[in-house]
Order: C-alpha cells, then sequence, then structure tokens
C-alpha cells in the first residue's frame, strides 16, 4: 500500500537538519522527494560521519530522497530549477532567509511558473521582525527559545536538551505546516507561502510552560525534577527506573508493590499532603527498598500493579526493545555499502497508508541526477548537455544511459 | 482569511496533553473541534491551575475548542456520540488503550456510521507490541525513550528534558498524523485509523542521535555540553549569552567581534585542530573577556559581525521580544474572568490561509453543549430532553433557548 503522500512531489532544497528532518518526515509518507544539492553536497553530510564514511545524522535526515546536484550559482542552474518546478506540487528550503530570492529562486518568482506551488520555508527567527534575517541554528534557538533557561539550575553553566533537539522540533513543524497547505490546495486548488522557524517551534514546544510564566508569574522549578509526577530509583542492577509516584490513585497499588504496604497507612504519607510535606522521608525508604533488587523484577512487579512505569532506557535497549520493534520504530535495514544499519523508523501509523522507509540517503550528491531531470520532462539529449557543461553532477556511472 | 482547515470538524475526546496539543495544533488551523468532556471535566484543567481558578496548562491545550460536556457511562451518551460522529471528519483520543473500545465508541464501531472517518489515537507505547496497552505520561515516556538517560551526567540521579515535552512533541506527532490521513481522505475518500505514541515521537524526536548510537555505536557526550557549535558566556549583567563558536567560517569574526583578533593569528588557535586541542585556553581567554561588557553590546556586535547568537532568554524576555511578536508566537489576549493572558501562537505561518488563535479554552465542561448538539443534527426537543436527563451536562445558563 502506497503511503499518503504518494505521487506528490518536493523539489527540496534543505539542508542541515531542521529542513532535511521536515522533507523525511514527508518523505517517510510517501512523497518523492527531488533533494537538490549543490557541488559538494548537503554539508549536513559531514556531520556524524564515522570513519567509515557513514553519517548516521545525514542517513536518519535522508531516507526515503532522491538526489540532483545542480549548480545554483549561474543562470543555466535557475532555468532547470524554474522547469522542475512545473513537475512538482511543494518547494522546501531552510537557507538563511533571502537566500532563494538571492538565488533567483524564490517564492514569489516560481510562483509565476507555479501557480498552485506550495513553498516551505525554515528559519531560525521567522519571516518577520527585527532578527528575521539572522543566521542561527539548534542550540542558538534553545538558547532564544527559552529551553536552556529552563533546563539548567542556578549556578550552572545554561545547557540545553539534547543537541539538534530544536531542529529536530523545528521541522516537524515544517512538515506541519506543508500538510496544512496541501488539504488547502486540495480543497481549493490554491498555494501558499509556509514559514515555520526554530524559535517560535520552541515557543509551540514548550507551550503550558510560556504559557505559566507569562500570565500566573510563577514557574515551576527547572526541568530536572518532576517528583510529583514521577519518581527516578536506582537498582540491585545499576539501572534506573522510572515510575508514577504521589498521584492519589497511584499510591496504595505503589506501594504494595514495592513491598512497603505499610507505607499506605503511615500516618505521615496516608494522604496527599503528607507525602509532599514528608517527601524526603518517602523517597528515603522508597529507594532504599528499591535498590535490594534488580530493575526487571520491579518492571514486572509494577506493570502487574498498573503503574506507569519504565526503565530508563539508553539507546542500545531502544533498538532492542520488542516494543518499539513491534511499532515500527526502529528500522533495522542492510546498506549496499555500510551494511547492517539502523535508524528511526515512521513515527505515525496508518491502517490504509503506511509510512514507510524505501530507501537509504542518496549515497553520493546527484545519485539520481539523470533520473530526476528525465522525470521533470528533461530530453535525454538536454540531460547529457547539463552533465558535460556541469551545471548539473552525477557521480561517476550515473549518465542517461544507466537511467533511474 | 479563514484557516487551511476551515469546515473540518473534530469530534476530540483527548484529555490531559498528549492529544490535547495534537488537536490544539489543528484547531490554530482552523479546525471546528467539539471537546467532549465527560461529568467532571478533563482532567488537565486541574493542572497548574493559579489560585485564581486560571489553569495555564489547559488554557494553552484547548484554545479555540468547544466543549460538549457528556456522560460515557451509558448507552444514552455513547447514542449522542454515534449521531455526531456522522457530522465530523475526524475523532481524537488519547485515553489508555482500550478504553474507546470499551466505552463502545471505538474505530470499528464507529466506522460503520461513517465509513469515511478519520480516527487519531495517542498512546504511550504504540498499538502493538507486548506495552501497547501499558499505562504512561510524559516523564514514563522520557525514561523509556532515550531522553532522561540522554540528557543525565554519570552519576547523577536521571533527569530528562522538560516537564511536558514527550506529551507535546506526541501531540505534533498526532497532527502530523491526522494531516497526512486527512490529504489521503481528500484525494481518494477514504478514512483510516492513525497511531501515535509518546514512545514513537521521542525516538524520533532524536533520530539523529538513535542514529550514531545504533550504527557507530559511539555515542555524542551527554547534552549538556554541544562546545562545538556554539558557546555560552555570562556578561557583566549577570546574562548568559549563547553563539556560535568554533566554525572555520566564523572565528576570525567572532575574535574581532570580541576585541580579541590577536587570538584568530595565535598559533594555538588559528586551525580548528587547534583550537579543540587548546579549548581550555581558549575559553578562558574568551569568558574573562566577555564578562567585562554587558549582554546587550555584546549581542549588538555579535549580530553586526554575523555570528549566530542570542541571549539566553527566559521566558519574560520571550514575551517582551518584538521578533516573537512579529511573529506572531506570543498571543495576548483579554479574558472575560481572567484578564490578560498570554499563551503560545500559532507556530506556522501561511501567506494566504492564516493559523489563528480565535477563542479561549471553554472555561466550564460543557460551555458548548446546546450549541454543538444543534450543529450536530439534535432538535431542541432533544437537546432539552438530554439536558434534563444529564446525559448532557452544560454549566448554568446554557440551554437551548440561549443557543451558541
Amino acid at each position: 500500500m502506497p503511503g499518503p503522500l504518494s505521487d506528490i512531489r518536493i523539489l527540496d532544497f534543505t539542508r542541515f537538519q531542521q529542513g532535511t528532518f521536515g522533507t523525511a518526515q514527508l518523505a517517510d509518507l510517501g512523497a518523492d522527494i527531488w533533494k537538490v544539492e549543490q557541488p559538494g553536497g548537503d554539508p549536513g553530510r559531514t556531520l556524524g560521519r564515522h570513519r567509515s564514511g557513514y553519517s548516521s545524522y545525514f542517513e536518519s535526515l535522508n531516507r526515503n530522497k532522491r538526489s540532483l546536484c545542480l549548480d545554483l550559482s549561474g543562470a543555466e542552474g535557475v532555468a532547470v530549477v524554474e522547469r522542475l518546478v512545473e513537475h512538482v506540487d511543494i518547494v522546501a528550503e531552510n537557507f538563511r532567509p533571502g537566500t532563494m530570492d538571492r538565488l533567483g529562486i524564490g517564492y514569489e518568482h516560481l510562483r509565476t511558473i507555479k501557480p498552485d506551488l506550495i513553498f516551505a520555508s525554515g528559519s531560525m527567527y521567522g519571516p518577520k521582525g527585527p532578527r528575521g534575517h539572522d543566521p542561527g541554528y539548534d542550540t542558538i534557538a534553545q538558547a532564544a527559545g527559552g529551553m536552556m533557561a529552563f533546563t539548567t539550575l542556578d549556578g550552572e553553566t545554561p545547557h540545553g536538551a539534547q543537541p539538534g533537539m530544536a531542529d529536530q522540533t523545528g521541522g516537524s513543524m515544517l512538515a506541519y505546516g506543508v500538510l496544512a497547505a496541501l488539504v488547502h490546495r486540495l480543497r481549493t486548488g490554491q498555494g501558499q507561502k509556509v514559514d515555520v522557524s526554530l524559535y517560535g517551534s520552541q515557543i509551540a514546544l514548550q507551550g503550558i510552560h510560556v504559557a505559566r510564566a507569562w500570565t500566573d508569574h510563577e514557574l515551576a522549578p527547572p526541568g530536572r525534577s518532576s517528583g510529583v509526577f514521577s519518581h527516578r530509583a536506582l537498582c540491585l542492577d545499576g539501572r534506573w527506573i522510572a515510575f508514577g509516584f504521589l498521584e492519589a490513585r497511584h499510591f496504595p497499588r505503589l506501594v504494595a508493590a514495592l513491598d512497603l504496604a505499610e507505607l499506605a497507612t503511615d500516618a505521615r504519607f496516608a494522604e496527599p499532603e503528607g507525602r509532599g510535606e514528608h517527601i524526603g522521608a518517602l523517597v528515603e525508604r522508597i529507594d532504599a527498598q528499591i535498590i535490594q533488587t534488580e530493575s526487571a523484577e520491579w518492571i514486572e512487579r509494577l506493570r502487574a500493579a498498573d503503574i506507569p512505569c519504565s526503565i530508563v532506557q539508553d539507546y542500545e535497549s531502544i533498538r532492542k526493545d520488542p516494543q518499539a520493534i513491534a511499532n515500527g520504530y526502529v528500522h533495522e535495514t542492510e546498506h549496499p555499502i555500510w551494511g547492517s544499519l539502523a535508524i528511526h523508523g515512521p513515527v505515525a501509523l496508518f491502517s490504509e497508508t503506511p509510512a514507510s522507509v524505501r530507501t537509504h540517503a542518496p549515497v553520493h550528491p546527484g545519485e539520481h541526477s539523470s533520473a530526476i531531470l528525465l522525470e521533470g520532462g528533461f530530453s535525454e539529449q538536454e540531460v547529457t548537455a547539463l552533465l558535460e557543461t556541469a551545471i548539473v553532477l552525477a557521480p561517476n556511472g550515473d549518465d542517461v544511459s544507466a537511467g533511474a
């Protein structure tokens, strides 16, 4: 079964992470991605690169895409874009604002060729405002967007959440914006410009916290602890577990599962208020109990008691987790060059139009140059001429006769 | 101009955060949300509640929605759902898996009434697999999904990113899944079931890190530091700034902007390798310089030098930031009960079909019970009967004659 975006084509100028994750999210849905790389390739190819040459970063962000390598520095390259855009539904990019216009392939120009075009841009700060044209990337967005301040304890050097998390969030929002515009175009025939940014995405991601700070002027303590909702404790085997904690409906079942049923009738802990007041003593008792036994046994007991819980998993545990595998969240594959690889699988499951990882990321910039040009209405003679004049580049062996 | 999802109706059983943020993302796009609350209301109403009664948590997750309060415990309530579902495009829910079926309003049943229905579920672990029916929420997902392990330094009690971040990410993925299913339905007339989960969303959010761990078996250091990409330094006024740092193309301009141009020709620092090797000495010089001057001046100088940079903003700075305001990322509003409020604005900007925050969250469960039922094909007599038998609840003053 094809994905929900089968036969939707995207001319994709995205690079590094925000934009590439956005179009990867659309590629998982079955869209046909023509990834335009300039000579030298997406600079993201050099990030997270293993000594073998394999970039886990690039692979995870560019699976399901095909690559056209095109010199955009002159009129000939622009002319190629102008012809290709007639054959696509969507253009996506995350250059610094103004770059697409400077290259001669901005929205206002391309829409004259393809009036119902959807043109999606991912930027650092959003298109408007005094810093609309400023550069930036993931960590700058975590600094600007409040993530860094929130997750840092007093006196520490500010640190954010994980590197790349703001980019990845901005990318999901780009996919969201494109899909919404596609719904509108299917209903009305009208295309449009869609803008998302790292900054705006960070704010929305923290929607519950900004709303609290902006109105109550009271802020939850920094993100390190959320003891009311869950507790983390160390087990005998050195692994940590997290579980639901102070909630009234969980507490009696929790302490019973921990062989600490007496705590449920202890005057200090019987009521939620008391548990809050005597939290130190409570935690001490629970931690002292949990360290006596291995994590797997605690998880089994907590699950049997229907307490929300999990081992604090690392990535290796996740890869082997039957739960992640059953839902397709882990995509294992055999790469012709790099052998066994695993990357994240599609994030949404569709009963009728499954999302999927169908192909590896393009190993070389321009790996599909000829095929894309032919599908985009160029003749074999034209393709040959573009390759000969190096307006279009292809790795060795990719010529017209080799086809797709 | 209406949003891209205008005239799309969602019968929305979501509660707490994952599902409610998902449908809030769709509501921002103009979808008409019929939020079904059971007697007592969405339990999310009690979270983040200020002494005034205002819940910033609930407001940010339920703006743009209307509320129908319905007793789902018996056949009469189910019959109401069965009639309403004929008038909607989408059903969304994030109960524990199995709950909608147990209530008698699961996908397999509702699709017999509305064959092209899109039915979206957000769960903890995904619908399949050994833990598919387990309970869970944000912190458990951060534990299971690798976020907690990744962001914790050795020896620390595991902590995740911010509370609510996994829920918010899962919610965006729900919106993504629904939009993709809507594209498919518009193209083919076919509805379907869509499943997303906190666990799967966490894995995808960390796509670049899981890909690295799963294949290279080398992991970047925990998320606290990403010194190669940016540096954080304390300024004279006590604020921190973050800026692009070691990259070859930035370094000479950076040190010039910091009045440390001599570092660019210092043999230790002139080349990227040397900078990596002597990072301690380099950081010491830079930090000693930055502490001499106020943050605003540094930002001005760094921006003039075109170095990616930002103040490490807290939420109050963001609210006042002309950049956030210009792009609509801050939504200021006057609430009839709670006065001046601010919540996050829409995350995507559309040139033709703007997303928007149009209404406050429903103050009371059932605030729009009558209006929704009338729009859903019930007669005034039927509405009156449902209110009298308390199958449908409405706050005082909401009766048929009050209308919408």
